[in-house]
């Protein structure tokens, strides 16, 4: 499947490279098209995949994965450019995190509204599935990294998208279908995102990244 | 063990029940002496409790439970009086939940600030420990109505009052001890609540307020 990652950073080499692995075709974007982060992830994976600007990726991807910075995410789609992205998947992944003013982070958007809200909202024509944000990069592609059941929060407005983020979500990193929980529409970003100011304090007490919750419900 | 509990609603109700129900000496605080939801607890608990204004409560109380309403907690722990407070330990429970604008609700604080901080701020000579915000007051006082291992997330300045309230409501309602989190000092407060904004829509998902998170680590 041709697959188009945006962002060069942490998420998009973890989710590029087990993508690589497994056979499919990924176009890597960034702001310029022979970025260094770029370059040095085509070395990584041995020249298996291709890089190119944020344009060219989602003009490439048959679905977009939205590995940004939050902070840029929605200067990056401007410059993927609406037209590449209509009526294709993109799974946004980034978080609205703000580290300018030292730890812990702030969300740059909360509370009445949310990051995934604002890129459903400015590109109309895509199906925006919120997804992964809530877990370390290498969980995001190896949830046996965290023993027995976790769960993973999904969000969107549009049931087949969601759909088939799951079941790709099964197919690419492993994850049990029982285990992705569908949380409602795009608002429903808000929960997820605003759950990354408890995430990040976990992270500091529990001393590894690698963790996650898992939703245990009564009778 | 005299207690004070703080508001009338649902929550304090779950909790002043559990604690007559063990036999501790309880005083529930509303606006006026005499509230209609503070007699009909009353009348609950077969007369076994007193109840009184929130001023009567926290002068009665040697631990303060604070199960006000968020958007109201502060002008209750006014009227309480900062010298009832002084020196002892507040049970931070409530959530600053705007129900105002419907459902879902938004928080009237978050992202850069808390309430719990913000009665920590307001009342600094008072050992403020937020506890319990993060389930269901059912849960709050049963938590084996969850099957399994479930976690319960606490913060505060005060080593000493997260070690008495963790051994509080180990004592009262049984909590387990491993499942208490102690997640760093009053500012995590912002993690706890924000959570609510995940909490209310998976309770929306679910279709029961009974259910938990339970943080599984990996390796």
């Amino acid at each position: 499947m041709k697959i188009a990652i945006l962002g060069t950073g942490m998420v998009g080499n973890a989710l590029g490279t087990k993508l690589v692995q497994i056979g499919h075709q990924i176009m890597m974007g960034s702001r310029t098209a022979n970025s260094d982060a770029g370059q040095e992830w085509l070395r990584l994976v041995c020249g298996k995949a291709q890089i190119g600007t944020f344009t060219d990726a989602a003009a490439f991807g048959e679905i977009i994965l939205d590995c940004t910075n939050g902070a840029n995410s929605l200067a990056a789609l401007h410059q993927a450019g609406a037209a590449n992205l209509r009526g294709k998947i993109l799974v946004q992944i980034s978080n609205p995190l703000d580290f300018s003013k030292g730890m812990p982070p702030t969300l740059t958007v909360c509370n009445t509204d949310s990051l995934g809200e604002q890129i459903q909202r400015e590109f109309p024509d895509t199906r925006v599935v919120k997804a992964l944000n809530t877990v370390n990069c290498d969980l995001m592609v190896q949830p046996s990294l965290v023993p027995g059941g976790h769960d993973l929060i999904i969000c969107g407005n549009d049931a087949g998208a969601k759909r088939e983020v799951t079941a790709r979500l099964v197919e690419w990193f492993g994850w049990k279908k029982e285990n992705i929980i569908d949380l409602g529409d795009i608002t429903a970003s808000r929960g997820t995102e605003m759950y990354l100011a408890l995430w990040v304090r976990l992270w500091g007490v529990l001393g590894t990244p690698h963790f996650n919750i898992k939703i245990v419900r009564g009778g």
